[in-house]
């Protein structure tokens, strides 16, 4: 049986330049910046998309909500691709990628900034066909109407957000995953499937993300930058633990 | 045998105050703001100290290079502890300590900023002892001079560039360590050991980290949050590479 | 008489780490960072609730408007409590608590970030509980529908905003509290204590703070940080002025 | 008897550009940007710079240290006069005064940057008489020295650092003025007359400011700017904890 | 035939404060900072909002979008004019006219920040007399309803958005003038003159503005800092290489 | 006769990622980052390197001074060539050629930080090669070491700094080429010819960047960011203002 074609992506939630473009560097394929729980505004948010710009990966933006003004100005900084929290239903759906798309097919406004940079002169005429548009599924409501979501014409993938799912659901967030989303997740795959656009999902960690890989996956985010640190902060810790006795305070070394 | 009292401490190369955060609260005894090869200066490294003071961690920092000014305002900031890079004989080691006590025992001017925050209104009469003085052996002439850098009135502790070092002592830096530098840090832990003061290592990872606990270091930096983030990308990374094939360019996905 | 139990809030408009954790040293109970008026955005907003958090004080932000995505990102920022402007029904209200609130309570999307650091593991379990909900009553249509908003589930109290309030009652702002203003006053805390909510107070300065405790308030605002500037230079030029002539020009010294 | 021309100078050691303007804006002949214990670095000090000259104040700058590159990058950005610390020497004092000048009198590196914008396409020409220079005097030796340094050619006037000085001559910072520092004080103000040249000191408050006016000084710094946020701090929380009992924790209210 | 009164705007759309302070010095009338296009939020907003106040040009902003709390903060950080794009109808236009009033004539909150700063202690008073409102007209839609929009009580003008104009239009952007947007354009001046308020374009260049003030704008913007780069930029890049060989990596010098 | 290869190079006084990044791709061989005139310090530096990054130039820094700890950061920092100021003899020449090269050719410390991202993982092996070093010539004392500064190992090229040595050689800066500073620079010019080295220069503006290159340079600066941004107004205006009255103040329109 042949390997599937799957992006791995990375997910920047801290406010570093210098480790935005590390993750650019690291080999993932893209690197999203989280506006929505980010700690950080547009502001550093320009700067993040810059410094993924500097390496290979191609950078996205989950924005902070369905804001066409947002979006313009994320696609403007150099967002290749726009991934839009809790997309309820089909306008909601039909809204986010009329944002990210210039007239007659949207309502973009012009300004390209960042564009005309890494998208060249030519930005404004290939723009509407280069950016990638991913709606989250992530709520009771969006399961309801995932075939008219997933029917929309341009959008290009529909996303996974477990954790915001699992509540929406009545289950607890942030732990193993709960049978219903799971099922969620098997559907939505089917109805990505079926329309021809991708699928990808927020994961807690690696194994999550080979089980997602496992249900069908086309794009998987293995957990944020702020995971990643206390992941390996907590083996080096254990190491250095299993041989010592904790300094418990400042006067104790 | 006896577990024996060993600090762990994170170091900061990457301009993130969130990531800073992470790090105090993640389990570390102490979080080392690097100045001299962290990709910030003084501005972030001010908010990286307020951010580490959020948290349960001593706040430090490597300061550039040797240099009263920076280390008085580094200090006013709210480090706890300095690191000062270079330190190759006894009157560098003596500018050094100076630069981190007030008169009459040292140089450092009056004008205490944070200190008054975190050190309470009496901060003043107790910096000179609160404040960890680490001086960086990371040269051959260092090596030479060790047993007269070791015995400076007021200095807490020496602590190893294994890298720099290297190079000094006309071996590749970042690889496994050469014995000369195994050597140098044996000396080293004899050297602390008879006067009295701690000994640390910068190490590269939690097996560099581990070795240099047996060798009988009182602090080891695991790293910094830079490698800890590739550290944790690459073992993401090679889960979803092996069940998956590359996508190796934007359109790809 | 017995002393009442009132808590003393400090205001933050300005672009300062520094002003903001000395503020949360100097003996407040809670630091309010102002979205709406203060001279900064996001990014300036979650570096000030870290620097607070180094101190005592519990922060808290005014919201720039009711916007869920953004509440929800100040929560995620470390904000302990939310005042929300221009509350002036009960439908805005609900949906104010609503987007402060985990399903299935309320709309909060996950993703706690910061709230991890500062609230523990257990975060998400007491985060509805421990956050505080505040409603701005600042116009004539407030007033109007007082007992509804009081009435909302989950609200924790109400503050009121005496400038934009007087100016919606025909009033000047600024100035000695209109005669209106103060019987909107009064009714806010009659109506707060029958609900058994708090009831607080934006103030221009220590006297007015004085009035606004013996109105019955709970929590008081004396004044913003830029005020306190204001008049602490007031102070120290009077009394040099009063010895010595204006140097009127750069070249006059 | 008539008054006497005395500047009042403010001092910004917070990292708020809203603050700075205002305090141009207070009242102050003078706001000087403190790059020795200033919790910022010159980043945050050029835009400090720029906002005081969106008001009425002589921007100034107190350098981190007698370093030519900082302090002539100071004076591109704006500065119209600079305080140097530690001047304990008259050749010190002559590198200080030929930092601050273009060739043949000084070493200025040519590259006005913000002077062609307040100072006019003119600046260069008579940038060497309108930059003020102060150098301060804050050590024994500066005392022995006194004469010396007040004589070199182009000194604009020494700058009294009473703490520094205190902890020189072996006394307590902070409190109370020891008579050895006001002896100084007096003799300072002496051969500043003698020479024709402006003699300034730093005071904790606007009483010590008096007493600085009483002496004889042609400007004085009536605290820094957290000093002045604290203390009205404190007067507001003393009239409210007049009245009510202390919130002590988050919880309480 | 006399010369017209037409004032010439500069926009800022890079995040630099000196090249925004450089502009307001450089001879415009007024400099505009882009909020909508521009790399860069609110929090820089506020400091190049600072920086042209330090010059002598008219600070104004374009909003990101037709958003009150937005453009209120915008007004308390110092602008003198909002020009808000996507302005599509009449009652469109009042919600912007009032977010830009005090009441009883609009909706704006008090809290004048840096307007009492710029303004003076009477700001409050007069703000809704100096404040400038610019509708932009870039739709078919604000085309048919011009009338209505142009007619609503203290809007101060219209301004022309050539490029999104074009596109609504079902033109291209960005190239030579479309004879539909200069038939419209047409329009918009004779309905500003018949309503007696202003009317102003954004311009691609020093051709373009030359263009637009023959067809009798008030306001002309000739292209915003980045394209005053570019073109800046080529003229240089094309002496030299008219006089030399590319050099085409960096090995080759 | 054939055309040489010279380089065109950019030059950043300004505090702008964008403005940086646009100039990168605006078709210069190089972009130097001014940290010695440049109103920025250190933190923004290292994010203009990231914009530059972005595009095809190569990134070059001019350090403040020459000091080790300083430009051992820039490179670091993804500086692929170093402009430092005032090389006024061999010693200093070789301070600074050896800033730049790791041991045992030089001093510079390990700790490559962004060169292993734009470097490659082999980045120590080849950066004592690969990273270029430029000496500036701006004193009399330069000119009179010129060949011993030239004849340093490991030197790349010479760069003039025509304002600085008009004014060390007591002539005006900023004006028309003195005609001792044109010797001096046909002198260098010889110099490096004879030594295979580099030579550049800083020139006002497209006219001077073509008569040095008929001087003979290599590398040409022609004027820096703020420069153009002021030539490309002078543009705009005069068109307009030949058009039109000048508006002389805010309410004028």
């Amino acid at each position: 049986m042949s390997k599937r074609l799957v992006a791995a992506n990375a997910w920047i939630s801290s406010d570093s330049r210098y480790a935005a473009e590390a993750l650019s560097y690291a080999g993932f394929d893209s690197v999203t910046v989280d506006l929505q729980h980010g700690m950080f505004g547009i502001d550093t948010a320009v700067s993040l998309l810059q410094a993924i710009s500097a390496g290979p990966a191609v950078p996205m933006v989950r924005c902070s909500r369905l804001d066409g003004a947002e979006i313009g100005k994320l696609l403007d900084a150099g967002a290749y691709g726009i991934i839009c929290p809790s997309i309820d239903d089909a306008e909601q759906c039909r809204d986010f990628v009329g944002a990210c798309r210039y007239p007659p097919v949207g309502t973009r406004s012009f300004g390209p900034s960042r564009g005309l940079l890494y998208g060249g002169p030519d930005y404004v005429d290939h723009a509407n066909d280069s950016v990638l548009t991913w709606a989250m599924i992530e709520s009771r409501s969006a399961l309801d109407n995932l075939d008219e979501i997933a029917a929309v014409e341009g959008l290009d993938g529909i996303y996974i957000g477990p954790n915001d799912l699992a509540m929406s659901l009545g289950e607890r967030p942030g732990g193993a995953m709960p049978e219903s989303v799971r099922e969620a997740i098997r559907r939505a795959v089917q109805v990505a499937r079926a329309r021809g656009i991708f699928v990808g999902a927020f994961c807690g960690g690696e194994d999550a993300a080979a089980d997602m890989v496992d249900c069908g996956m086309d794009l998987v985010t293995p957990g944020n930058d702020i995971s990643f640190l206390r992941d390996a902060a907590n083996r080096r810790l254990s190491v250095i633990r299993r041989l010592t006795t904790l300094v418990s305070d400042a006067s104790g070394y």
